[in-house]
């Protein structure tokens, strides 16, 4: 196979297979070429992931080595992605009642979602995270972008236990916001004890929800991580009973009334 | 820049953009290379992702034109991957009371859920689907990886109304196998009249839920252009409501008392 072929076969193998370890020989028995050419391959590859701002490609020497593809995102290309999602969320026709913001048709574009999970991905890269746990409804989309960019699986609690699920673990917790009692249900077939994992959701207040599945959690023996959260908003009655959270927006001032909304960069620039 | 420098981050652009018609000066603009090296450089990425199944590139020819890379999956590797789930999904530790399946750790695998998303895309990209309609929970997963596929928004029907949605249209069904009377809902702001939609759903027996988003989705003028189920099982109580569906699966005689189970391929194979 010409160098100018495998280049295209390799670069898609490579995004399709995000933090997985692929031994140098897989390439060259796979693509006919010898070890030397492959390399050669492997740092023009390197290179335009870089350039692309996409991510690089970490290799491992030794016999248990090779290349693995770590997503990243640029400073400038992230910072200039959340200007325009504040921007968009800025529009005052998002405003609902009860000081909340219409993000349905952000949350349902694919395109920007994988942007997002994209940021979180190469955030959370170096932490070996085994799974992504996420809350239905509105979190799955991106819990699942950022599992496949981390090449993990996502497990999804419910608020209601389906049969479908198989026997489950739940607990109940109170809600930060509205101080009622909830439930939360995971099946038990999802993690196995001593998993390390990431909480993906998409909107956090007092962080009960999160607090709630972090206890869950513990009921699995599984240490979490990392908590990533797209957006923020400041809770007045309650404080917050999460803190080791990544945000990557902050919703301030939401006022119904006069139909005003600020929304600003969250702490994963900080 | 040099071809093989631009042959990866094309690569690259055309995937994560399927489905847009990107035009050649784009490229040259952006890359600094003449029309025709361009030209010679999408040869090759048409003929690479050709022999690799992943899809192909389309020319549109005249001022407008450009090209569009279609995702699409080779009749040997679908099989061969659905024959794979089938086998996974005879295992008789699946089988739940009331002759379910468990699935979830399936659905929750993004390697896996992007395979089966490409082959919904690559059957329905002819159809001009302007979103992918799906119920939550378990066919949100899937139904992103289509929309990701085919660069279209999702939408997501909900059996409860949230404050976050903001105004919706709800209808009342009956659940084709427990004969309920539920209720479904769907933000007003979710569909323009008139839009080409395509029903996503991980697992159909009767049919009363999809037929269900089908009533819903004419409140909104939406037309129904194709409806993609991963698993369909047969119903004995009750008659199919939905016959112009496409499965990949189809899960026969799960005896839950001697633990056996069949899984055979669905109709998207006949």
């Amino acid at each position: 196979m010409k160098r100018s072929d495998r280049l295209v076969t390799m670069t898609n193998y490579l995004v399709e297979h995000p933090m997985e370890l692929i031994s140098l020989p897989f390439f060259s028995d796979t693509y006919g070429a010898a070890k030397s050419s492959i390399s050669e391959d492997l740092s023009i590859i390197n290179h335009m992931f870089k350039e692309d701002g996409i991510g690089y490609l970490e290799s491992i020497s030794g016999a248990a080595g090779g290349v693995k593809y770590v997503p990243n995102v640029s400073i400038n290309k992230s910072e200039s992605m959340i200007d325009k999602l504040c921007k968009e969320l800025e529009d005052p026709n998002r405003i609902l009642p009860g000081g909340y913001l219409f993000m349905s048709d952000i949350l349902g574009t694919p395109i920007t979602i994988r942007e997002i999970g994209r940021l979180f991905a190469s955030r959370f890269a170096g932490l070996n995270i085994d799974s992504i746990v996420t809350v239905a409804t509105k979190g799955i989309p991106l819990a699942y972008a950022v599992a496949s960019y981390l090449n993990v699986p996502v497990v999804i609690v419910r608020r209601d236990p389906k049969v479908t699920e198989g026997s489950t673990v739940s607990i109940n917790y109170v809600s930060g916001s509205s101080k009622k009692i909830q439930t939360m249900v995971l099946s038990k077939r999802s993690l196995k004890p001593g998993e390390n994992v990431c909480i993906i959701d998409d909107f956090m207040k007092a962080g009960g929800t999160i607090n709630g599945m972090r206890n869950l959690l513990q009921e699995f023996d599984a240490n979490v991580k990392a908590i990533g959260v797209l957006a923020e908003a400041e809770d007045e009655e309650e404080d917050r009973v999460v803190d080791d959270y990544t945000s990557l927006l902050q919703i301030k001032n939401v006022d119904s009334n006069s139909k005003q909304i600020e929304v600003i960069k969250g702490n994963y620039f900080e």
